[in-house]
């Protein structure tokens, strides 16, 4: 951007890489995912959307994969500095958007202390995919008109101490991010706090994506059903009244099915197995 | 999508144009916008995506344009469902995210009744556009856990029935759509239900385009403050310790400077009137 002294000082794009379906990446993230030198990528950024890169694009991998560590904040504030130090404009894919819940804050604020300009590129949150994706609106006239965003990724002692009067509002809709760990903790506690035990409460397990599962429950049932059902993370849980609206807005699932039928009639019935 | 009864029968997709700036509509938007044979918007939709649509499909404006009266919610609903009875693939476009205080889940639900076909594409809402462009993450490490979104559009006995406690908690952000006519009265209320008066505040306008304004400010003395810098619609207000990062954070203003400079050295000083 500059051409004076920062010509060897590369840039970074912090981008959020959205949701999961690669149809719901930006045209921006898309341009600049094109025009990277390298791609710093985490675990929760898909397949389908790292095939976007182009060939001959470096790509390094800092999320956590199962049964391996993943590679700390620190060392990847200290990845893409080195990056951009070397000149190199660094394209920083994370999954849904960077600023909720994505720590992109701390590494841009490293950025900034270290002289390296940098851009921020808004992805579709997870909330707002799966919302979307399993017919659950987020806000609706008369069932809420408010929505809390909490991570539902605790210590001990922070469950203690949380305000769960705050939260238990049924006038609105409560999203968890990362909360299958917690998640009989924390509908107890709403419970406890005065939500009522019927409010209907939902989980998207993989949302936006073709292997998406929905369960649909009530807050006081939902921890059993998950387990029941065998839910895994990523997985997204929806609290309020709006849940109720699910069965009749769900399209995706009717298009998947309509997908899976189509598909099985072209083969002529053979089938295939997609394990 | 059906070739049996269906055939001919449209369909609508109703679609999140994002915040503002055009190249944050997502992959899917585009595509579906060069597929319609309609397009049906609000008047949050930008110029800058209006141009995408091509040639030769048919747009039909039905937001609130200033001075005139917007088509009622009623009406936009027919007009879904006769474009659609009439074989039309619908793209219904609205600012942001359709599920996110865009009446979204009100429209599909008529369409499903008429059993019309849907589906429904998130985009990037207001709030996210604004947090990446305006340098203030909607979480942050310390600062806050929570994020709460919240309508500021009240009639005045909604205001008094509120419990503005629920929202006052220096822990969270929180994030005001549609807040501008009723802002003091708010900050007034949050400040009485306990928040503090020194709370970083913001108001975001226009946000993500070339004409992004920001006013940052506490929630003591922020309504004070728009006012004075003429601050109008459409704006985000943001609330909470994260807005104190927005001068570290704050690349989008300094690109938009620097283009500007860059423009005016290309044209050697040339004063352009871009009134």
């Amino acid at each position: 951007m500059n051409n004076n002294s920062a010509a060897s000082t590369g840039m970074v794009s912090l981008v959020g890489a959205g949701p999961g379906d690669a149809e719901l990446l930006t045209l921006k993230a898309h341009r600049l995912i094109q025009q990277a030198d390298v791609v710093v990528y985490d675990r929760l950024v898909s397949d389908e959307i790292l095939a976007l890169i182009p060939n001959g694009v470096a790509r390094i991998a800092v999320g956590k994969i199962p049964g391996h560590h993943c590679v700390p904040q620190d060392q990847i504030n200290d990845i893409l500095v080195n990056l951009a130090h070397s000149g190199r404009h660094v394209v920083r894919l994370k999954g849904g958007d960077p600023y909720m819940f994505g720590r992109g804050g701390e590494e841009v604020l490293t950025l900034g202390r270290q002289g390296i300009p940098f851009e921020v590129v808004p992805g579709i949150t997870a909330a707002s995919g799966c919302s979307a994706y399993s017919g659950i609106p987020l806000t609706h006239r008369g069932l809420s008109r408010r929505v809390q965003f909490i991570t539902g990724y605790f210590s001990d002692d922070d469950m203690l101490v949380y305000d769960w009067h705050r939260l238990a509002d049924p006038d609105s809709t409560l999203v968890f991010y990362m909360a299958l760990a917690n998640l009989g903790d924390i509908c107890h506690r709403l419970i406890t706090a005065g939500l009522s035990p019927s409010t209907p409460a939902a989980a998207i397990e993989n949302g936006t994506t073709g292997s998406q599962r929905r369960v649909v429950s009530t807050v006081l049932q939902l921890a059993d059903e998950i387990s029941a059902q065998g839910i895994q993370a990523p997985a997204m849980i929806i609290i309020g009244k709006v849940v109720s609206l699910s069965e009749q807005l769900d399209w995706f699932q009717c298009q998947l099915e309509e997908q899976d039928t189509a598909f099985a009639d072209t083969y002529e019935k053979i089938v295939v197995n997609n394990a």
